[in-house]
């Protein structure tokens, strides 16, 4: 008998019969004895549908009451759920962002849970009740305004009730398997991975795998939660997301990621003298459009070329900002390039070990891929190259490391 | 300057259109330099998808949650009012039953408003904030519950909060332009009533005219608050409810109503001995059905007949129960009549003039109409009559006591 928290995503309870299953599912987890806390996100198509209302009554809808619109949708679903529940025999009680004390910051649209005040939910619980919670929502913590956490919000409300109620295990119920070494519709051998700690899924979600939301895997990571990664469809195992020193096996790579969704922007014949970066990123990062990778070519003639990507949607503006700097600071040119994908391989094996690079490298180059730009952390090497090669060089990469087999070799072997 | 609550109908806010055309209404009040408070009803259509939403996943949906999934109808309206509002330089805040702190009772789904602490929201109105709230919903006071007050529960919430925040008059916008001598769909000579006081008001609405609901005039004479009738779609004025004391001139007759939905039930040679009726009555009360008119026939042979009026939604249930009693209280028939419909006039005026029962029944007769039932009050008389006979009766009616006349003659002058 343990507590469990599962998340079901919009997919997942998606129609009124897939409610109905879902209900059922935690029917199964109940009978066995389990205190169970349910988080539900909104019908699929819901949150969208939403947000074109919000659009048909205003351009700029107000952030405060976008919010109070958007919580509707998981209200809506945790009621629906309750009904299902009781149908079942169940005693199931629904709590909105409110009730469950979810706490938070006031930046409506990606509010932060500052704390969950869990005195209501350990009540149910030992009442025996089922308690199922709407996702994405919370309050501010100071006027009890309606927040919302942002895209993925679910996830981080899973993940936060399960650490503040120290929850045996966070399911995260969605429309895949688990997560894999790669993305299947790119190669279609790819593995589902059994485990996977925080700090690898932490990059795996950053660049560009969707399955679990970013900011959940960082509040797992800080409060240890264990995270089962699962198909609502099936009742096959997932990924579990664990601390490092729960991994069995350490892979020096365990997944290659890639993300189609930055672009470059190069400025050419910088003066190379100091101040010159702060002028150029300075207004950019004002404007509040996040830089990714940043190079700096050696200079000969006392200029330099200074490369940067951003994420596509920011790429106009940044142009817009650069091209006014430019002149200023000396530089002798400006140019963009939205063609462009990043692809990554990642694995916490790869600490220690000093050929992946090169084998990365040679394998791109193998296939004729150039490389435009690299970014390294301890755990991850990303490659910038031109968009068409992306689906080529996620499958190259995932050959060359050897993802697809049952087993893939352990970092030792391989080093 | 004062301050004004203002409620607005499905039907006005139930496109975007509309809710800003509303928005557009209610600035043109805070431009006047009134403080508002605005109450916004779900937009037309969107509570009985809700209800078939969760009839959809349940057969008997369970109340409680019932209500969380109702609630968001409302909050909608609330939220896209908000954005609307901003759009137009005004700045509103939206507040759910429990931030504006509706206080009720946990009679899901019929929800009693207990008390509303108004601080919150006076303290918005004192910083110049347009204060939006959700009608139709509140929390139970002691568990933070959602609950809803049933259908019509926006005026409910409009006219409790204008009781609780002393406002100088509730404005209850709607489809129609006010209160009609009658329903000017029978009769389309039907004269909207400048005046009508709550006693006249809670008759008028409890015999099925549908313009506010029974709950809010009940609660705006216990508080006294001024309700205005009128139209969201013209200027023009509509109808104040007020206390009797404020209406110019008494007028004997200032309505007729009509309702076709109840059902006649007759229970034949019933033994007329004490205890009878408790009998035949104590289990239709007791499942929960509410009797309107009871009539009993003076006997000859020591036996009676008891005929009495129900919801027609409740009459097979209540001939269910009739027929297992009347065997054992030794009755000789149960018949019963959904054909039937209830004709009243209403007046204040008719409190000390006895004329008035004689006219009524004499324009009933003249038009050939058999009367099956009468049923008085100090202020109103009401006849059951063939369904058929509705219209016509109705017509008869208001043309007899001269109601569409620009001003029907008063009490003193008729008796």
């Amino acid at each position: 008998m343990a507590l469990i928290v599962q998340k079901y995503g919009g997919t997942s309870v998606g129609t009124i019969e897939r409610i109905k299953n879902v209900a059922a599912k935690v029917k199964s987890y109940v009978d066995q004895g389990h205190h169970m806390v349910v988080v539900l996100s909104a019908m699929a198509g819901v949150t969208n549908s939403l947000i074109e209302l919000a659009h048909q009554i205003s351009p700029d809808p107000d952030p405060r009451e976008l919010d109070v619109l958007m919580a509707t949708g998981e209200q809506q679903s945790v009621a629906l759920f309750g009904m299902a529940a009781r149908d079942l025999g169940m005693t199931a009680r629904s709590l909105l962002g409110f009730q469950a004390a979810i706490l938070t910051d006031r930046m409506f649209g990606r509010a932060r849970i500052n704390h969950i005040a869990t005195e209501r939910i350990r009540d149910l619980l030992t009442r025996g009740r089922v308690v199922v919670v709407a996702g994405f929502q919370g309050v501010d913590e100071d006027t009890g305004d309606v927040t919302t956490l942002g895209r993925g919000g679910s996830d981080t409300s899973a993940v936060a009730l399960a650490g503040a109620l120290n929850a045996e295990v966070c399911e995260i119920y969605t429309d895949v398997e688990g997560v894999f070494t790669t993305d299947p519709n790119v190669v279609p051998a790819a593995r589902k991975l059994k485990q996977i700690c925080y700090e690898e899924m932490l990059e795996m979600a950053s660049l560009g795998a969707k399955v679990l939301d970013i900011r959940s895997v960082a509040l797992a990571a800080k409060f240890g939660v264990k995270v089962h990664v699962r198909s609502t469809f099936t009742d096959r195992e997932g990924t579990m997301v664990v601390p490092e020193t729960h991994i069995d096996e350490k892979l020096m790579v365990s997944g290659v990621a890639y993300n189609k969704n930055e672009a470059r922007i190069k400025v050419l014949g910088v003066p190379d003298q100091p101040g010159v970066a702060m002028k150029l990123f300075t207004p950019i990062s004002q404007a509040g459009i996040v830089i990714d990778v940043i190079i700096q070519n050696t200079s000969a003639d006392g200029a330099t070329d200074l490369t940067f990507t951003v994420p596509k949607t920011d790429f106009d503006r940044a142009m817009g900002l650069i091209k006014e700097i430019a002149p200023q600071i000396g530089a002798r040119d400006v140019k963009g390039d939205t063609n462009i994908a990043k692809v990554s391989i990642i694995g916490i094996g790869m600490r220690n070990h000093a050929g992946v690079a090169t084998k990365m490298f040679t394998t791109l180059a193998r296939e004729n891929i150039n490389i435009q730009m690299i970014n390294t952390s301890e755990i991850k090497i990303s490659c910038v190259i031109d968009e068409k090669y992306t689906e080529l060089a996620v499958r190259a990469l995932h050959d060359a490391f050897g993802l697809a087999e049952e087993s893939a070799p352990a970092a030792e072997e391989v080093a």
